[in-house]
């Protein structure tokens, strides 16, 4: 049997149109290459999203290593900007070209060919198990969730598991994800009263308690960052209103917040924070705030231990590098993951994910793939 | 000769359809009932925009006395939301329906049919001069000051002018206008540098800066009033962003005010303040502030003396009140008559103007008719 050829398998990907939630032929010609090496497969597909999971070995055996990856890409944005063809997977000076080339369909060609080679070469005593989703770009309900689901009622475990997310900002192996920061949202409504800009005193206007409401939460220091995480931030990401006619005092305000937040925080905290900010800016201004929350996820870490070392010892033998150990970025499947077993994150250089001309040294899909494979010997040895 | 009737002059003008920029027949119909009565008429029409200049006496004669007023009307706005046809001027109860009832075909009419009776009841020594303009609701740029500009090559001069607005809020006599507070709008972009929201550090989001100088100019009082002024108001009118994006910080921020000043300010001093304000913001955050302006009128005072006497003394005869001396509201024509001449302005009330069913008491027609011949008669006394 001649090996999987990560590059080979990559571009095959790269070619199916699988912009979310379209699964585009990538998981099937997954599925066929991984039952061919004896790969248990089973699509795990809900409200129109595919699935696959697969596993070498036996069921619920103790020692499982996983793998959790995604093979939907975020639509091709600007098409005329691209110097090659978005779904094309040109390769040009070493450089491969195409949407999801480093999200993230060479880490899961890497993954893929890496476990083939390992499970003919040196078949462990364990299970090797693969859950790839086809909605992690988009609202990723039903995509790792949904296997993760299946899994507990079908009675299959991982005992800990690596996303192939791309991590390295600069240089192969530089980086490595322990833990991620939660994210949330706030959708902020200042309600005064409407009336004619020559005679503010009989109107209500919002604008200026959204102002300091917006100054107050965006000079907030939410902490200095933890021991393995960087400082939560908060971003007001549009302040809006939509008055045309300068006569006129409107009657709302609308903000949108982004939060970032570390260990330090859950997303019902902060909710409650700015519902005391948004109550006393009410008393300040005689306003009525309405807020709207949307907690994606809260912030984890896998603390460094085991699994860390393992990858980072198999970044160090294949790349030189000692990967550092980050929380930074923004969030992930490791979210949902991480409810499950112990998850880290280890990929290749992300620079270009989600731009125009995304593109991925080829060597990279390669050492990449050497990595995993050593990361599966030393977990099984 | 049949003296005008006011009231029925004030229905005629109401069934012109003289939406501004539209003459409708209005100033028509006036320079017909004008020159009847002697009045010396000229067109004063400027880029489409139509306008009545009428004088009856000499030119130039040092007792000129002048009355502005306009035949435009704004929008009908909400036709369904009218109990009577909006160019009807159907009568109700003592009470007349329509656009322009009360701002200011009322105001036209009663001056005409003063003006008609008393040059022909009592010519005076000396001259009554009229300028009406299809441009007061617009954008003013046509009206009133082509009639000025025109009456200065022409040789036209008034000694004072009396504006017709409406300018009493509850009762007949209640108010007159002896000045007017500026009004300025000022919009604000301020710039700084898009990114993701996961990484606030590596943008320069402009909303942070954008809210604390809204914070700070809503705060900052402009001034406690003078003596015939209310404190100028400073209105945050409206705040704009129009990022859909959650995890993307904008590149811009927009925001809009407008001022209402009184004599304590000029407008060019407040573009100083706002730059100076700007610039700190800018120290502060590193962002590029971008400043326009639109000086729609600067603050004026007719002092308390002659002029405002004579139309007291009147007001107070025919109503019994005496009315208040004031310089609240928006702008009016004014504010380009006082660079010619002393000018006041009193009307009848004008609760309803610009709103759905517009309306005004019949009977006010009549008592404005009697206040501005009592006027004309003790002014060439
Ligand atoms: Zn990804
Ligand atoms: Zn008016």
């Amino acid at each position: 049997m001649t090996p999987v050829d990560p590059v080979a398998l990559t571009a095959a990907l790269v070619r199916c149109d699988s912009v979310t939630p379209r699964e585009g032929g990538a998981l099937v010609l997954l599925q066929g290459v991984l039952e061919e090496a004896g790969f248990a497969c089973t699509r795990v597909d809900r409200n129109g999203i595919a699935n696959l999971f697969a596993r070498w070995g036996a069921q619920a055996h103790p020692r499982s290593f996983g793998f959790n990856g995604h093979t939907d890409v975020v639509p091709v944005g600007d098409a005329a900007a691209w110097t090659a063809e978005p779904f094309g997977a040109e390769i040009r000076d070493g450089v491969m070209y195409g949407r999801g080339t480093t999200d993230m369909k060479s880490g899961v060609a890497a993954f893929v060919a890496a476990a083939v080679d390992f499970v003919r070469s040196t078949p462990p005593e364990g299970a090797v198990i693969l859950t790839l989703t086809g909605d992690e770009e988009g609202d990723a309900s039903d995509g790792t969730v949904a296997l993760l689901d299946w899994m507990a009622g079908a009675g299959e475990r991982m005992e800990v598991c690596l996303v192939g997310e791309p991590t390295c900002p600069e240089e192969m192996g530089d980086m490595m994800k322990i833990g991620r920061r939660g994210s949330m949202n706030a959708w902020i409504t200042v309600t005064g009263r409407q009336g004619h800009s020559a005679y503010p005193h009989r109107a209500l206007n919002p604008l200026p308690a959204l102002a300091r409401l917006v100054d107050r939460l965006s000079s907030h220091v939410l902490d200095e960052g933890t021991a393995h995480f960087d400082p939560s931030t908060l971003a007001v990401v549009t302040l809006d209103t939509g008055n045309p006619a300068t006569n006129v005092i409107p009657a709302q305000g609308r903000a949108t917040l982004n939060i970032r937040f570390n260990d330090r925080h859950s997303g019902a905290a902060l909710c409650d924070w700015l519902r005391a900010e948004a109550a006393a800016l009410d008393a300040e201004f005689g306003t009525v705030t309405e807020l709207r929350f949307r907690i994606s996820g809260e912030a984890f870490l896998t603390p460094p231990g085991a699994l860390s070392d393992l990858v980072a010892a198999a970044v160090l033998a294949e790349t030189g590098r000692q990967p550092e150990l980050s929380t930074t970025g923004g969030t992930s499947d490791a979210r949902f993951v991480r409810h499950h077993c112990p998850v880290v994150e280890f990929g290749l250089v992300g620079k270009t994910l989600h731009q125009v001309d995304e593109h991925v040294e080829v060597a990279q899909i390669g050492q990449l793939k050497a990595i995993y494979g050593r990361i599966l010997r030393d977990y099984f040895a």
